[in-house]
């Protein structure tokens, strides 16, 4: 990318540029649709039809019913209306530090979002179960089985819940944690889940709408990393669907749809699903498979991990690296033993990288997801920026004032980045617009 | 319109394609931007300003901060939030009849909606007050002074919800009702219930989603037909705006907005607001301006409801003609004097028109809301197909089923249409996808 004075920035947190900024494929696929015609859902259109296959075969067979809306949060605001519909149930369990969505459904079922508000700011329907983080959380790698100790306590919630007389509509997670920090459950943690929330009548939604579309390189869908026998009730989808154009869907069974269907109440997006966005969905599609970006985010991930895991051997502050193809997540630590977070650093780190980002609950962590034709050289270039920065606060270590750095930051740097000299303390918030997406 | 046989349409109801269908300089905006650069809203571009400027340039100065959003349902939800926030109210007061939006904060405040779901399914912090219909509703054109008299309404509504401890967060109405039979409130509606919500800690949203973007022709803004002395606190906006691309927004004051941001809780929406959607948002406001729409509307809609009252006064069915520039409504009735709903006509000749729609809680209301650049011909032709159909309905009254009026139809009538030669009774479920928008 380049900003108007020309200067180069590397993209490394863009997961809605998915298949690359301004992809011609798709600019194209957009042109020739608008040119020809754009209306409201309400009329059957080819595109529709079309996508909703392609998209449908990219899932396991029972995920055959597509609702397209028009964002991330309409999409899981309407996972959550089918779940309630489903069988009546009202209540959710969500993950602490979960983040799905802006709407006021979703608001309420994002701690991420909730614990900003004022005391008690959790509705009674939401139940919040420990985030399946084996690096931090509660069953650590040490653990001889965190799946099942981390699906445990959902059973508990659940148990806990049915005794006040409440019923579960709904398990909700990502398939991997991204504003929680990038983590990435042990496998076998969601069947487990699973298997309780369907014993208690409820249905389980994962909600791939950071990490979905072949991100995670050896499969389409991130919740595919916990193995083939495990099906989620209701996937939401967004970000990257569009390259960046506002789409999103829901997709879920056929009997929970029927259910919802049954409830008389019709169910109607005025843009949902248009013949550009549909247009626009399948240029993306064809450009991950055209252009094997699964398998570059496979090569250029696991390339990436190696370098990162270099800079861990070499920088103390790297605490954990983990990651899956291009999603990937540098835990900074100020003390390995304890696994202190290193925010102000981390917070260093992405106000001098600018595109890079940190989060997790101590906004400790530096995220990786960027466009899916990251190459081999991208991932190399950012890791040396990542060296020289760690080694200058090596080397400025007590002060709270580096004035050294400044200068051996070369390429990814914009104007705005060369204007600061300080050393950005937790208390110094770094402009919003620039640390998160 | 043209379908994949060459056949020709009419569109009468789109008011997505709010400045005609695959609009050249739109597609054109659209194209250049986003072979330019398209990214989230994390990332500031001058497009948002410029857009920003321009769309509050159309408002009163009061209605000075704009977020971007995806949607009339994303809109309307963060009025809502907006509302809330501002003195902590929880409590909607909301009219019959009303539609917001398809997330599950707004179905809770859609009569239209919820009033379909079993018994008891409004909510207690909902308040539902009669909608200001003077040809239906309580109080009539015959009154006189329904403006008061419904405002009363509200009061009384706010009166009893304060004695019950509940506080007023909002009132929104459409500033005229789509959905619920295009409805017109009478001037002085609004300023009273204002007055009246203000007194009780509450904000005045307008929806202006269907409505807004020089429908009215005369103005900008349908609320503006209350007169100068009404501003709104929030007004939201969508399908229009973009001429069928995803986008919409919500409009404040600089107080509500503050409250907002107070609260300690970012509000971040993807693709709300990117460099794409604010281009094409631009597009529609300059095509607006430089081909005279609201002119066109007030011309071609003074037009179509000479047209129409001359339809009224040939065939007793028309009951009511009301209507504001390229937003009409035309009521059938089986008796004018007891105003007796002919939903089964309405049907028939929404059927026969395919493109045309039926509303109103009796949904016997031909709603015509085309795009803005709907041609005197245009009117003609299609008040001239209305009066064959009407011409027909009565050569074969009494019997259930209308063979002769099918041949006579020309132009308008797709396929679909004249496959079927039944009369669509009460009981006929006419698709949905063709019927609404």
């Amino acid at each position: 990318m380049f900003d108007e004075n020309g200067e180069k920035y590397l993209d490394c947190i863009n997961n809605v540029a998915h298949v690359g900024h301004c992809h011609p494929h798709v600019t194209k696929a957009a042109t020739k649709q608008m040119e020809l015609l754009n209306t409201n859902s309400r009329f059957l259109h080819d595109n529709l039809v079309q996508y909703a296959q392609r998209l449908t075969a990219t899932l396991p067979e029972k995920l055959s019913v597509c609702y397209f809306v028009n964002s991330g949060s309409e999409a899981n605001d309407l996972a959550l209306r089918l779940a309630r519909q489903y069988r009546g149930h009202q209540d959710v369990i969500t993950l602490d530090h979960a983040y799905h969505g802006h709407v006021t459904s979703l608001i309420d079922i994002s701690p991420y979002k909730f614990n900003q508000l004022e005391k008690d700011s959790k509705k009674e329907f939401v139940h919040v179960a420990p985030s399946p983080d084996i690096y931090r959380g509660k069953y650590r790698e040490d653990h001889p089985d965190p799946a099942s100790a981390y699906a445990e306590e959902v059973k508990k919630i659940i148990e806990q819940a049915q005794k006040n007389g409440r019923k579960i509509a709904a398990f909700i997670a990502e398939s991997m944690q991204s504003c929680g920090g990038q983590v990435i459950p042990p496998v076998g943690y969601f069947q487990k889940v699973a298997q309780y929330v369907h014993a208690a009548g409820g249905v389980f939604i994962t909600d791939e709408v950071q990490v979905g579309f072949g991100r995670v390189g050896k499969h389409f869908w991130a919740f595919q990393l916990q193995g083939e026998d495990f099906v989620p009730d209701i996937v939401t989808m967004g970000k990257p669907i569009g390259n960046g154009h506002p789409m999103s869907c829901v997709v879920t069974t056929k009997e929970i749809a029927e259910a919802f269907g049954a409830s008389g109440l019709e169910y109607f997006n005025t843009f949902g699903g248009n013949p550009v966005s549909c247009a626009i969905g399948l240029a993306v599609l064809e450009i991950i498979e055209k252009e094997d970006l699964q398998g570059n985010a496979t090569r250029v991930g696991n390339y990436l991990l190696e370098l990162l895991t270099e800079q861990k051997q070499k920088h103390p502050l790297v605490g954990d690296i983990r990651g899956v193809g291009l999603f990937v997540g540098v835990d900074l630590v100020k003390d390995r033993q304890k696994r202190t977070p290193a925010t102000a650093e981390a917070l260093h780190l992405i106000y001098k990288l600018i595109f890079n980002c940190a989060d997790g609950p101590h906004r400790n962590v530096l995220k990786f997801k960027p466009p899916m034709c990251f190459t081999m050289e991208d991932a190399k270039h950012v890791v040396d920026k990542i060296d020289v920065l760690l080694t200058g606060i090596y080397v400025n270590e007590g002060n709270s004032q580096m004035q050294s750095v400044n200068e051996s930051i070369g390429h990814i740097n914009g104007a705005a980045c060369r204007q600061e000299n300080g050393f950005y303390s937790d208390k110094h918030s770094v402009p919003s617009k620039r640390i998160q997406t």
